[in-house]
């Protein structure tokens, strides 16, 4: 920066304005820096001045499934609320696996990310505790750290199924089946207990072959949704427990004989099917964004009790689960 | 490390061995290790080891939206071949500004990623001649670049709309709507493009009240799709050029007096729609793991000249694209 300042026969402070973007320069002045900045090759570079100041105005969210809509959404609002406070953004998918979460969580550590916001997909966090020891603050999203008490924002993932659920057995349906993700995840067992809250509250009995939980690929969904609505047993309702399966399930129903469906999640073309998808719509980009807040707050010295924050889910009423039995 | 490892008693390859999650450590002798570590408070720092070997084993993506299916497609797609290569992922959203995506590019510059996917919204990419001249390779994607010779890795815009298009005039319709992005974007030009050779090469004139360029924000949309099918002089039939026109345009077309539809990039509940969509469908994720494959083969030393790749397109035929005038 001396070279191109004596070049550009400027100060210092000019050259680190020009470079930074700051006002207070005239055109011309400007433009002899970079002419400067040209001759000499300088590049801006933020990575030693960052290590000088202990921060390295970066964050890093590890998610399930960046090409998913739900995990899209929260990027963008993490990045959003990231970008306000001038910071980078690292992004990675594990992929629902423990390990690969284990080892996208520590390699953002050691790129000493200055927070980091988790979608867990395994069920043991103290891998992060030297992490959280060392200044490191870390946030939970979508589901709660395992095996340390940390930061987490959820949806009301119980409150919200038992809510779909209800809806349904309002519209008269009696049978009603559950078709859910692998069982080890939070999200999963939520959403099923709250179907069985709401069978319970209104006195129903839940037939467990009406219950199946499992893997979200479209083979195992549609397995289950042809087993569920077939024979003399059939359930006369479903409630996909998330977007994956809901989409899974609606290719395999036929569409002529679909039983009412409730879905938790929203889907971009929801409201455009025939008959129009009644869901629990949860509100990724509000989670996002309520993480990414509670991650800045911590970096800015919070140092409160960890808080387990619940946003509530929205029943989007549109067809599909006002059918008739 | 040297603490570490007269804490534990072994060498410091040990150490290294252990931190790096390397084979050929006994579990008694990692657990002993792994003990010193947490005494000792250790923990692995890449930034300083990285910053010593002139790379920072980070890559940078910047998309228009990173909530969009398209960008979170592309991201994953990068985000493998990165994982593949051990680099981790910075991710951006320019929100079609050319100033932020500019702000974005030199922000991951100046924090030293090895290299750099763009998806353009401006049209002069001057600014990172000197990032290039000083070794870091930059792709494009879904755009070329503007003012500087690139790589860049394309979908066949062209030769896909006038395949949509072709598709519509096969079935016998004259009158042809063309619904697009804004005007400078180059995926909006081409596409548009592609519509005047399919109507020229059937002979068809172009009323240039067909044709609509504007922000894909739905109550514009809605209102070109308004004007366009309605009237004495109303098409019937409609080209709708990326994912949020052909969406914006569902939501607003009256479901029982519906032209015939044909949109550019698939849709995920595009096959049960009534009827179901037919659109010409890009691949998001080839064009990932292509602009990536590409960066890191500029990486490995491949100093050949800038490239063009271009991926086709595929028309698929679901239904509303084959109602009659």
């Amino acid at each position: 920066m001396k070279d191109v300042a004596a070049a550009a026969g400027v100060g210092l402070k000019t050259v680190s304005r020009v470079v930074n973007e700051e006002s207070g320069v005239t055109p011309e002045t400007a433009g002899r820096v970079r002419a400067a900045i040209e001759a000499l090759g300088f590049r801006r570079n933020d990575s030693a001045r960052l290590l000088r100041t202990g921060r390295t105005a970066s964050v890093a969210l590890v998610l399930e499934d960046i090409s998913d809509p739900f995990s899209s959404a929260v990027s963008r609002a993490v990045e959003q609320v990231a970008a306000a406070q001038d910071c980078l953004l690292f992004t990675g998918s594990s992929g629902e696996q423990a390990d690969r979460e284990r080892e996208l969580a520590l390699a953002f550590c050691a790129r000493r990310v200055d927070g980091l916001i988790v979608v867990p997909a395994g069920d043991d966090h103290r891998y992060l505790l030297p992490e959280i020891a060392s200044g490191t603050p870390v946030v939970f999203l979508d589901r709660p750290a395992g095996g340390i008490d940390a930061d987490v924002v959820l949806s009301d993932n119980a409150g919200g199924a038992r809510a779909g659920v209800a809806h349904l057995i309002a519209h008269g349906h009696r049978r009603i089946g559950f078709v859910g993700d692998l069982p080890g995840i939070h999200t999963a067992v939520e959403r099923e207990r709250g179907y069985r809250t709401a069978m319970a509250e209104a006195g129903l009995p839940v037939d467990e072959r009406w219950v199946d939980r499992g893997p979200t690929g479209r083979a195992r969904v549609g397995e289950a949704v042809r087993r569920l609505t077939t024979g003399p047993d059939a359930v006369t309702a479903l409630f996909t427990a998330n977007n994956r399966v809901t989409l899974a399930a609606l290719h395999h129903l036929p569409a002529d004989r679909r039983p009412a469906v409730v879905g938790f999640d929203d889907l971009e073309l929801a409201d455009l099917l025939t008959p129009a998808l009644t869901v629990v719509a949860q509100n990724p980009a509000a989670l996002g964004a309520l993480a990414a807040q509670r991650l800045f707050a911590r970096l800015a010295g919070d140092a409160g009790a960890p808080a387990r924050l619940e946003l509530p889910t929205t029943l989007i009423v549109r067809g599909s689960g006002e059918v008739s039995p």
